[in-house]
């Protein structure tokens, strides 16, 4: 086909881009422009619809953009493959959700609810104060500033955040200990060239699935050890035989279990008691905590160099902020020094000074304590929410973080359904909230339906009409 | 010591944390203030000089960031360890050398002429279209800019790569083929996921060492294979039992010999031969060519999907814009799809969103057009200038890239010097020149002393008085 018929309304409130785009969206979407079908050049397009060719090549990159379309250089536009695209639900649009999948993946069911543990709040983000930082900063920017800066990330930053830290969480370390890198996953791998290929992991089971994949990836042998009311469970932990525990022991994801002082200094004991043994504390959400005192981090009480600590500013900023840092003992500097010193560092110079003045000036702490409150507020008003679940459910992981857990009372037998059916019934109704099951790495025996329910990126209007809907169908 | 008697003059051109800082760097330097030895606190500085605290924690982060002293938690700020600090000669500071070096290192010697072939030239860089193009982004930044972007980068920087790669360098990809990272060194440690941990790479000999170090870091099994005047030579590829071939085609690094098409086809037969054999492509700075028809890339000739293509814009647009491009081919790519989808990505959606206009808006390729237009200028007075070189020396490696080679005619005997002498020579009259041999990852036999002489930082000027120096020295 080389025609599409497109009728512009001049006088409509869409500019004309748009209405190219949302027609040959909506010819995609109803199956009428089909899967490989090759779409008329911008040039004759242009010419056919009496456009300019820009105005064809702003809708054909929207559409390439969302994936509905894709380019062969040389050949054209063709259309993408698109499976379960026809039967989108109405959007609401109201949460981001933190995108972990693959490029291949297509476009889900949206749900009028989300309850995503992992989604982001960016409604309060400070987007003029960045701003202004970066004018300001860019005002004064120089040749110096567009240089390769120092593989660990520019000294200023370092002291930033060690100071942060140290005020924060009670880390103890020096600027030359922090590694500031492009996310967690990037500083995770460049931990691996520290540490050597032959590791055997032990994870809280259940964990962080992420953190789960890319030990995988590094063919590190994974050992699944269990919870109990503190954490991971040290007598497991000792049999397993691993070299090196990765640790969330301020809020673990997705239990939400706080590590009490006692089980962290065993753990450290287990670390202490061979050479190579190291503890990774994730720190991930440490910032939000509700009630009771904030419980220093684990690096705050190793004297003995075990302890790699790990922290990001993705969660506590903006998830595009690819600013993560990872602190080094003494033992894993100096190979670190030795052996990864060539790596050049993966954020920009700038994007490191504009972070830089974000914190030290103060803007960063003020967003914390703002987005704790809110948070707070979120938290209480689920909790209060949650009250006639009781009887059916018991509720957990509560105090910190940004999502409680529910625990169906009773095991699964003929008068209870399993924790796939109840999320089923709760996506038909358009709520989506997520099972404990994905996050095990080793699946358990005779677990009771548990489910997580994030509450970071919901208005409180949501949450409140979302767990009346859930209560409705569950209770 | 808890006391710092600094005289300050408010009537100096310097302001008052200037002149802290320059005193008590020059304590240091001249050894009056020793290693270790503990500063006084900010505050009881900012008393005893009566200044504000801010003006003296200025001068101390100045400090900080330069590496002369550091800060210890909860006990204060120390003095450095600064072995040959003390010798540093008069700074002249023009040229920008790229830091590769681990955070250890302690301030070279200065050079007045630095013949590096990794500096960067930044005096062209345009600052203000990227401000200009920064604060537009700005202006329409959203939450959605502020969330995480798809794994492999977004969409519309990917098809404007592909674009600029199909029109510049003849490369043939879709943009869903493009993974984009922040740098090289990162899209390598994800290619090692993709390739796994068992792989012989075969190398050029002499080639770049960064390449070299990174491979070695992942344990891969490194041959060393040599080149001839065509490049990487096949029948020493063929028995080197590698899987994977390294190779810069486009203008070899260092030896700037730029492969022709007949060997490409050898070294693509090499690749198609077997099963699981693929080549690296690394078209590190292939936009710089001054003579004869552009090379297009190896990946333009590639049916086979045997091509792993990498290009940065460090090289091309600034050493900080830590973004680079892997093109991988449709096996690799479904491997990465299954086995590395969940690396999130390292670039912001900001950066690329700056990135994308730069390119788009053809502020890119007007940067290119001017930046080769002064280098060609540079490289012919280079030439020019080498002329009364060449009785002595053999000049190779020119017509692209940023730097040339000089080999010596003869070999070293009684009457010729070793390429280290040469270089000390140099060295000793503030010139700094690079030796071959520091790029070969197997020592060869019998070699000639050889140098690299980049141009790119230096002015034509310093070009001109360079080696006009090193001539009286070295003819």
């Amino acid at each position: 086909m080389n025609e599409l018929t497109i009728i512009l309304q001049s006088d409509s409130s869409d500019c004309l881009y748009q209405q190219i785009y949302e027609y040959i969206k909506s010819e995609i979407k109803t199956g009428k422009l089909r899967e490989d079908e090759k779409l008329p050049s911008t040039r004759s397009l242009a010419e056919y619809l009496q456009v300019s060719r820009s105005t064809v090549n702003l809708a054909y990159e929207q559409l390439l953009s969302e994936g509905y379309i894709e380019s062969k250089p040389q050949k054209g536009y063709f259309v993408c493959r698109l499976e379960n695209l026809i039967q989108l639900k109405a959007v609401t649009g109201k949460t981001t959700i933190e995108e972990n999948g693959s490029s291949r993946k297509i476009p889900n069911q949206i749900y009028q609810y989300d309850f995503s543990p992992n989604a982001a709040n960016m409604r309060e983000f400070p987007f003029a104060t960045w701003k202004k930082i970066t004018r300001n900063i860019l005002v004064d920017a120089n040749s110096e500033m567009f240089a390769l800066g120092s593989p660990q990330g520019d000294p200023e930053l370092r002291e930033t955040i060690s100071r942060y830290l140290f005020s924060a969480r009670g880390v103890n370390c020096s600027p030359k200990q922090i590694i500031i890198g492009a996310g967690n996953d990037y500083l995770l791998m460049l931990l691996e060239k520290i540490l050597g290929r032959h590791v055997r992991i032990a994870m809280e089971n259940p964990s962080y699935k992420r953190a789960y994949r890319i030990f995988d990836s590094f063919a590190y042998e994974i050992s699944a050890v269990s919870m109990d009311e503190s954490g991971m469970r040290v007598d497991e932990l000792e049999q397993s035989g691993a070299d090196v525990a990765y640790v969330m022991p301020s809020h673990q994801y997705p239990t939400g279990v706080v590590m009490p002082i006692g089980r962290r200094m065993e753990l450290l004991k287990w670390a202490i008691n061979q050479p190579g043994r190291y503890l990774i504390e994730d720190d991930y959400d440490s910032e939000f905590r509700y009630r009771g005192k904030p419980i220093p981090a684990f690096q705050s009480s190793d004297k003995y160099g075990k302890v790699i600590y790990i922290g990001t500013f993705s969660k506590s900023i903006a998830p595009a902020i690819r600013v993560s840092y990872m602190i080094l003992p003494q033992p894993l500097l100096e190979i670190y020094r030795e052996k990864c010193y060539f790596y050049s560092s993966t954020v920009s110079r700038i994007d490191q000074r504009i972070l830089n003045e974000f914190i030290k000036e103060g803007y960063f702490e003020r967003y914390l304590n703002k987005m704790r409150k809110i948070y707070k507020e979120k938290h209480d008003l689920m909790l209060e929410q949650l009250e006639p679940f009781r009887n059916k459910f018991i509720i957990s992981g509560e105090n910190a973080g940004l999502h409680v857990l529910l625990t169906c009372r009773k095991k699964r037998d003929s008068s209870v359904i399993s924790e796939k059916e109840f999320i089923d019934q709760a996506n038909q109704a358009g709520i989506k909230v997520y099972g404990l099951s994905d996050t095990f790495i080793k699946p358990p025996k005779g677990e009771r339906a548990t489910f997580l329910l994030g509450y970071a990126a919901l208005e409180k209007e949501e949450i409140k009409e979302g767990l009346e809907a859930l209560g409705r169908m569950w209770l």
